[in-house]
């Protein structure tokens, strides 16, 4: 596996391949691949894109990344969203839109598969991101559809979070109900060509209103207010704008030691999340001891209540 | 509290809504009056109903609630259905048309709020119920509001399980996609006089087929395929075949011996829950040592991988 990793190093893109596949199954190769990484990443910056079905992410993710390949970047992308053409739902289309980056040697591009079980895609995620940043890469996209608790989650923890919308009437309060206000960095209204552009930017621009926050504040800190894009990412008009915004955010961040909070609190939440995932795997099996079956007829016999019986259980 | 259960037990319905409110609340006194309420439950039927917001799920609780009455039956209903006329979410017809029960000696009507806290009302309702059992109720009648696991859970944590949709094309495949074809004892087109029932059923009978497991089995044991009926809940028709129904499953369940199966797998449910609020609880004290904001430190200095940190606060 070291070897592999070092391989992964060198630009061995099977290796890294491999090393991705580990990570994503689980289990103690993928602790393994963790510590490796743990100890390089860390060095990449994290750009998070999410948005409701059908608006139009992962064409706009392969053209962010074709405008940040011409600045000479190494960029990932961990495409999360169950429809997205590199984890098979989407149109033969796109999909062929995304395999033309799919050789180049400035980017690497890795599906992961929810197979139902996304917990272990919310831990999954960060090591693969850190096994990217390890193994060279600059940026790392992650996209995921923004809907269910998990994957706006999973979208929130980047340096940087892109929500994307659509034109229409309606786009934005989605956004606002998934959750999707809350962890934007920048907006961009997609498909820009389309009518309701003014409208949409005009209910984004006024629930960051209502939401306020963006003043400056009385200390001088420089506070960051979500600007909202305009994209027409199938023929690229937008891209430049949206690529230098993230620059800002990121400079914003940099400057005002925000980053390094933002990272320290991903840190914590991660950890959080491996705590409840292994506590969880204890009452697993604890489900399957002896004791287990004993307190349950107890329960069933009415000789002991279930919050007594639990307590007895844990308390071994 | 063992004069107000006492007292609960006496038909004295004040101390029987203090006792609930306690159980609503969770922590040490919900755990003494479950104590109390566990040695004596077990003697009710828990019917579950559930269904789309907007199905009539009240009318048809409250109907049903009037039809079962008139065979001198002492009822209590639990309502969790967030929209529900007793939680607040609807209209003032619905809630009058309850409230006529509410000072019925017969029948006990209590909502529960959901305070944002789902998984909290997972567990506080079996214990809402075995108190409602054990203070004289013959039948506890749980009404939720079919979408969200947890709701859905609740609501199959039943002896008979209701599942109510309305007439109309679709309705029948989002009952399926909700999860509620698995918990259906019976369904019930409420609404019927609308247009669109026969497509309903034909398209619930389809999905009933389709999911197989309804034929009888090789060693002769009787299987309940779950009935279709229909329902007027606003002029009571309908309701006499739905009790009768509720009967007729019943008297399958105590038959076939299902009725304990059922009943035992609820009680391991339970506890499976209880053990999970538990470890979480410990994961949420842990967050608060020393030793966890000391972990974070050296995760983030990258000293230690995230996996081996959290094993070795798990180890202390």
């Amino acid at each position: 596996m070291a070897q592999m990793y070092a391989a992964a190093k060198q630009g061995h893109r099977p290796s890294l391949a491999r090393l991705l596949s580990l990570v994503e199954r689980g289990g103690a190769p993928a602790r393994a691949v963790g510590a490796l990484a743990h100890r390089e990443a860390g060095r990449g910056y994290v750009i998070g894109l999410t948005g409701a079905p059908g608006a139009g992410k992962s064409t706009l993710t392969s053209a962010l990344v074709k405008t940040m390949k011409a600045d000479g970047l190494n960029i990932g992308v961990l495409a999360i969203d169950p429809s997205s053409p590199f984890t098979g739902g989407a149109i033969l289309g796109d999909r062929v839109r995304m395999q033309e980056h799919a050789l180049d040697d400035g980017i690497f591009i890795r599906s992961m598969a929810t197979r139902g079980h996304l917990g272990g895609l919310a831990l999954a995620t960060p090591e693969a991101v850190r096994l990217l940043e390890a193994t060279g890469r600059d940026y790392v996209v992650v996209e995921t559809v923004g809907v269910g608790q998990v994957e706006v989650e999973i979208a929130g923890a980047a340096d940087t979070t892109v929500v994307v919308v659509n034109p229409g009437w309606g786009d934005a309060v989605q956004a606002n109900k998934a959750g999707l206000m809350e962890i934007a960095d920048v907006f961009v209204i997609n498909k820009a060509d389309r009518a309701g552009t003014d409208d949409t930017r005009r209910d984004l621009e006024y629930m960051l209103d209502l939401s306020g926050g963006y003043h400056p504040s009385d200390d001088g800190t420089p506070v960051w207010r979500p600007p909202v894009l305009t994209s027409v990412a199938t023929d690229g008009r937008g891209l430049d704008e949206l690529w230098a915004s993230i620059r800002d955010h990121r400079a914003h961040l940099e400057a005002t030691g925000e980053l390094a909070e933002r990272r320290r609190r991903r840190s914590e939440d991660e950890l959080s999340h491996i705590v409840t995932e292994q506590l969880e795997q204890r009452a697993r099996e604890l489900r399957t001891t002896e004791g287990w079956r004993a307190l349950v007829a107890q329960v069933e016999d009415r000789e002991v209540d279930p919050w007594a019986a639990v307590s007895r259980l844990l308390a071994d």
